[in-house]
């Protein structure tokens, strides 16, 4: 494999024309190699004149009428449509809203409500305790709120823990440091069997992968709930709006029960604009919106969901993975061969089948300042403490040649020393 | 008064000079009067190429760095100190997140611990039946949560609730409907005087009038929490995010005991990058952070309170809200004056102490017609179930010309009869 043969890759890959739909003409002036999609998305090249059309044309002339006019009304529920179609929903059956850990809340809420009704003997939350820390902190709250017990485990000890103790599964598809990814299908039906619901977070997955939280038709391997992320592989925007799902069995059943989740804000009403002092949920998923949406941020979100969209035509998500595959098996390949002797270990699955879209190695002593130094030379990653470098990789913009390069600018920052510095080490807020 | 009189008005209006802040000139070509500026505020000039400078430059350029370089990780305190300008807090004490909903079920959580903690013999929140109804659902919530009683009572009655029962009093500052106005300090010394917290919503009054949560330095007459809306006087842009602020005393409170509010996301955490799987929460008003803040709309809101913050050389919130008084007394002489005899009778105080900055006229049957019969006509206000026509006057942007021409338009679309057209009591979904 040599650089000409990535660039070989690149001329054959079907999604190569979907890159010019990203903001990239700088970054690439720059010779920055981005590989933190994974954490933050690259703006679309639509995103910024729509979102001046929002506010010039939507907000400054339709002004309070755009409510109406611009669908804004709708906006939650239009996108939501937009991303059921990437993770295996129905129409209405998802809605965007809020952060994710807000959604989370909502979501695991509706999950112990049913909990507790069906089986109120189960008393375990079980989860990773490598999940990302935000969805241990809500699910702790509840937890107490609700006389529950959060059990935390490692990876490789959840199956041992599904039984008939466990109310709600909580895992996140694709673990944020590693990069592992759960089998969702499998896991989801051995849930199910043993009684218990099956939340996932699909931060790291949505846009990246196929997923199928109907579970492809097969009901035991169909999900609970769901919630995800915008401004991933959903190229969203920082901080974008995140989204919530429920399986429609469920919703049925909240509208059944006329089911309030806590964060009973007005647009979750069944007819906010009556503005009555009763509360009285929406039907469907619309009882999981709660206050009134950032539209500027939506917006953005929406530009970002049509760039995976665009790869219908491609593909799909079917090309998306099979890419987003070959780039982290080369990248992995390439770092392993040619930055032997650096410390660098493979921290992330070396079995595609059980790895997402981005690949974590670990540095014994000094990760935060070889990525810092890595940074210096271009290629963005992220460091996640305590010892882990992050490479994402996005299809739609990530070239074969970008993991080459990326993989000789990482040796070279290795092999240089130069991340012994002290500018390197020097930590930022945010890192 | 004549229409002559009014331009004369507006040609001595010591903040006439900040109008040219708002992005107004289409909808003066167009011939618009726009009086909803408290449901959602014009935008700033400046907010598109804001906008498309953080879509560009900070997250197309800068990318995953912004969070660091461009000081998005501190977004919410930065805004949040100028908004704290606006309504009476210092520095550090109010963050911007989320929405007003959500930010109330934070803090009305906090105010109900407190509350339990040093006096659980008292059971009532009570609030008026005419709050805003998101207020309300999330009061119930939270009251049902915690075994309290969500007592509503009309607005005469608010007084005759605050007694040794009281555990929370939670109101509107200016009604959403009628523009009425509570006497700030005073109900909040009486709230106190009887041993209960006091919670005010700002929506309708932050950026309108001068606000004083610190009491004006009298302990007894500082507020205990406070929640607000960043889209409507504060001309953030639709849905953009709320503030939440609590009194130091209690953020002090919360330090020591290490309280943490029910969500309790990642970016409340004392410590988020170090992606720990124990939550503690994060000092002062850091810990009602939640989940990762909508960047572009957080930029967005920026830029509105700016507009605010720039009257400070122009007289302040005591020049708004002097102007305001003037423009609300106008526009009530001249509805009543040349609109006599089409059923419309003043909703709003005739007091202009105990009024905000929007005017209410009850219509007794077809408010909803008359409404769009004026739209139709060029003047955007807006109605609310059963029978108000609301006008708002925001006094950075309307002027006294607007008021004459508005109430020439309504006397218009009265007397023509035209409100009688079925074209105009098509319901949209957002009135």
């Amino acid at each position: 494999m040599t650089r000409h043969d990535c660039l070989a890759r690149d001329a054959s890959d079907p999604l190569a024309p979907l890159r010019h739909r990203f903001a990239l003409e700088r970054s690439d002036e720059q010779g920055v190699i981005y590989l933190d999609g994974n954490s933050l998305g690259v703006p679309p090249a639509v995103t910024a004149d729509r979102v001046r059309q929002v506010v010039e044309d939507e907000w400054g002339v339709g002004l309070i009428r755009s409510w109406n006019s611009a669908g804004w009304i709708r906006l939650s529920q239009r996108i939501g449509d937009k991303i059921a179609r990437l993770v295996g929903a129905g129409p209405g059956e998802l809605i965007v809203a809020d952060s994710t850990s807000v959604n989370l809340f909502k979501i695991l809420s509706a999950a112990i409500a049913i909990a507790k009704a069906d089986s109120p003997e189960r008393r375990h939350i079980v989860s990773e305790r490598s999940n990302f820390p935000s969805d241990l902190y809500i699910a702790d709250t509840l937890a107490r709120a609700h006389g529950l017990a959060l059990t935390l485990v490692d990876e490789d000890e959840v199956s041992g823990h599904i039984d008939d103790g466990l109310a709600i599964l909580l895992l996140t598809h694709v673990n944020y440091r590693t990069g592992r990814m759960h089998r969702m299908a499998e896991v989801t039906r051995a849930a199910h069997a043993a009684g218990a619901l099956m939340i996932w977070d699909l931060a790291h997955s949505a846009g990246a992968m196929p997923v199928r939280l109907d579970g492809g038709g097969a009901i035991e391997a169909a999900a609970d709930f769901a919630v995800g992320c915008g401004y991933k592989y959903l190229n969203g925007g920082p901080g974008a709006p995140a989204f919530a799902w429920a399986h429609p069995r469920h919703t049925a059943r909240m509208d059944r029960e006329a089911w309030r989740q806590p964060l009973s804000g007005w647009l979750g009403h069944a007819a906010p604009f009556e503005f009555t002092a009763d509360y009285k949920p929406g039907m469907g998923m619309t009882r999981f919106i709660c206050g009134t949406p950032p539209i500027l941020s939506l917006a953005a979100l929406e530009c970002g969901v049509e760039t995976v969209l665009a790869a219908e035509d491609h593909g799909g998500l079917a090309a998306i993975r099979h890419k987003s595959i070959a780039l982290t098996e080369l990248f992995i390949e390439l770092v392993e061969s040619r930055c032997a002797g650096h410390g660098l270990a493979l921290a992330s699955p070396r079995d595609a089948d059980e790895r997402g879209s981005h690949v974590a190695f670990a540095h014994p002593t000094d990760g935060y300042a070889v990525m810092q130094a890595l940074i210096a030379r271009g290629v963005i990653g992220d460091f996640r403490a305590p010892d882990i470098l992050r490479f994402g990789f996005t299809p739609l913009y990530t070239r074969f040649v970008d993991v080459w390069d990326a993989a000789d600018r990482l040796h070279g920052a290795l092999a240089s020393g130069e991340w012994r510095e002290s500018r390197f080490s020097v930590r930022a807020a945010v890192t």
